[in-house]
């Protein structure tokens, strides 16, 4: 009875794959946030590097790993696929359920896997320092890692509310030599003019993003770096998804559903993808999405041009939004906040390729708890998403009288998010589920495009 | 260039070595602590299931593991051996040094080797419910999470300045269903009569475990359970060692020093003993102890008989000890702060086939930073000891003019001790010497023993 299938050094992918390469219809533009018109790669050319920009941009289906990526990979990766046989005896369902575990690096979570070769690119590039935001911290946590092996500075915008709550974060962050300022902060314009307005504001994902951008496009020597949303994150996350394949090969099954948590779309789409090639290809495979209920951006959003970003400086692209002002419920899994999604995600979405699913919180933790009791490992809150759904899934296979083969991506690890647990475990976890109302005044707030 | 040496399911080891059966006297008697004469198997019987007690003074060199544990070891072994290639490069070393990691499971450290199969036996034995100590915290989550495997239910009395400052240690026992309580507490005789004298007591381990002992013993339900120190702990560590000799030989080389830090013993006699077979046969192979300053038990205290514990429960044992009432500096390595030591490493170290070296907090962080920012794991402080005796090791062999192969155990992560990279990134950090002048103190306090 095995339970975990490994892969060696030398099985690392070479190439990450490009699902643009299999999509039916190409990606919608990306749109100037001041023009209002495409905008073309000496737009973002302050912000990036440009063999990130060449990549955000890319259209042929692998993109080879420079050398110096494959080595650093090689300290966490190839990750373990696990086959969670206790698990399916603790839920007591007749479906096989297979996991891939990303949280064995010192970030804690799957971020490693593009923070490595957006620093490299950035060093390649001659830039010294990298501005950032985080949320929950892993992003951060990773950048910094990342920034460390290259030699760069790395300063973190990292939400007021996070940076409360979550002291190790920015403690992990400091060991490896990052600065770190809650935001909104009053080292960017976008901050002050927040803080002047508000200054008891406890922060958000977007409008970190801004002072992140807005710092880096200040600076020549500074490059911007996003954790999740791009093109050239979710590509770089397909290392996931490519290894699992190897390894659903090896355990001898193929997934009829592949699973991962959805907030801004790298870690579900770095499992996912992988297997969209397959399923364009015709496989049968259902690739589903795991939300927050109380930030529902695929289930519940508008799909339409939107800003990345609260003060409006990033450029603006077309996805599923709550609307570039959302400010998301205080849940545990703050990786999951974000108002947002993957342009490519969101396309596949749209086109019914990809299904999405949301949860409450409380439902997310017990399936952690069911999940931690049986297979060990303390699941980060937003993986636990991941869980549910493929425990949701598993049952739902029972009660259909069938058996299927799951996989999902467990993206982190919980040991720094202990407090949730306790919130949880002592009932103090309230549930927050998001609004359709609210939806109607997104539409009303979004950013003219000329096209 | 190999980075990880990775086993798979089917070679984690069939059964844990026995240094007994290598060792050229047999081991110093256990004594019990009201008659002064040694003990039987009957005396540890309240305590103990029968088969623990069978492998604490088994004398046969291999004892099987059950199908049940390699079934639960399969969660987290075999674990991975590095080559750090990026370490080496950053100190600028000629030798070759790799190293274990025993971090990637959620209890974080190897305390899981041995609280699976403690769990299992005793469930097997028929026993319900499991009473043990935790000085840093990571024998206590190793502990909760196996009785959450075989539905034990598991009270930890937690040494009480611990409690206070590492809440996600107390968060994660809970998680996984343990009753956790400051020690000293008002649940024991022990606990209210020290905290009578002393409500402020911060506690320690000593104490703790007495309030273990007294819980386990006045309960037919309840065994007694310790993360390191007895023969039958140090035993299931073993596997550690086990792996690591084939791992070495996938790699090609064969250690010159192998390094472990020193609290109890388990971690480092689990990496050393199996090369220690070695070296009983005739093989060149330095096995290294690295301890704190703050508490060097092995390398100032004194090899004598003494009891376990502060109320003098305990059995009492031949082993290096700075005495049973010994209480240590408010070190970050809160794992490595006993007084005691296994009287099997003690014996060897007695003997000189065991070397010991202590070292201050700062150094030691320093190499623990060197670490992360070149292989990217966060060590735990008490691991980071052997990664400076490591780096301490492989300049000295430098100046030599000579090149090492150096193997250490890198038993744990830091991801609930970042409190103490805080402190030591902010200059916080204080360093404690244990001074010699305290140790004949020690001498005037041991127990009487008649053999």
């Amino acid at each position: 009875m095995q339970t975990k299938f490994l892969l060696t050094d030398s099985q690392i992918p070479k190439a990450w794959y490009n699902v643009v390469a299999d999509m039916p219809n190409p990606p919608a533009p990306v749109i100037h946030p001041g023009t209002g018109a495409p905008v073309g790669p000496e737009d973002l050319a302050p912000l990036f590097p440009m063999a990130l920009i060449e990549q955000e941009v890319a259209s042929q289906r692998f993109i080879p790993i420079p050398e110096e990526v494959l080595e650093l990979y090689a300290l966490h990766r190839p990750s373990p696929l696990y086959r969670a046989h206790r698990l399916e005896k603790s839920i007591g369902t007749r479906s096989k359920i297979f996991y891939k575990y990303e949280g064995n690096n010192s970030s804690g979570s799957h971020k490693l896997n593009t923070a490595i070769p957006q620093a490299f690119y950035n060093m390649k590039a001659g830039r010294t320092r990298i501005a950032t935001e985080t949320g929950a911290g892993q992003w951060g946590s990773a950048m910094a890692i990342a920034g460390s092996f290259f030699g760069l500075e790395v300063k973190v915008y990292m939400v007021k509310v996070s940076y409360g709550q979550k002291p190790y974060r920015r403690m992990l962050m400091e060991t490896y030599g990052a600065t770190v300022v809650p935001s909104p902060s009053r080292d960017t314009n976008t901050g002050r003019a927040i803080l002047e307005q508000d200054p008891d504001c406890n922060g958000s994902l977007g409008i970190a993003i801004s002072e992140a951008v807005e710092d880096a496009a200040q600076r020549a020597d500074t490059s911007y770096a996003l954790g999740s949303v791009l093109n050239h994150v979710i590509l770089h996350q397909t290392v996931i998804g490519l290894e699992a394949k190897e390894q659903m090969a090896m355990a001898g099954y193929y997934p009829d559903i592949v699973i991962g948590c959805h907030g801004g779309g790298s870690n579900f789409a770095g499992i996912a993808f992988p297997f969209y090639a397959d399923k364009a290809a015709g496989k049968n495979v259902r690739l589903v999405a795991a939300e927050p209920a109380s930030c529902p951006t695929l289930t519940k959003g508008v799909y339409a041009f939107d800003f990345g970003d609260t003060a409006k400086l990033t450029p603006i692209t077309k996805m599923y939004t709550l609307g570039h002002s959302f400010m998301p419920a205080g849940i545990h899994a703050g990786g999951l906040r974000y108002h947002g999604a993957s342009p490519l995600v969101s396309q596949l979405v749209h086109e019914g390729a990809i299904e999405a699913q949301a949860y409450l919180q409380n439902a997310v933790f017990g399936s952690a708890i069911t999940f931690a009791r049986s297979e060990g490992i303390l699941p980060a809150p937003e993986s636990s998403h991941a869980i549910h759904a493929a425990v949701i899934e598993a049952k739902r296979a029972d009660e259909g009288g069938v058996e299927k083969t799951i996989l999902f991506n467990l993206s982190g690890h919980g040991f720094l998010d202990l407090a949730a647990y306790d919130d949880y475990t002592n009932g103090r976890l309230v549930d927050h589920e998001h609004s359709e109302d609210n939806i109607q005044a997104v539409l009303g707030n979004l950013p003219k495009v000329s096209l």
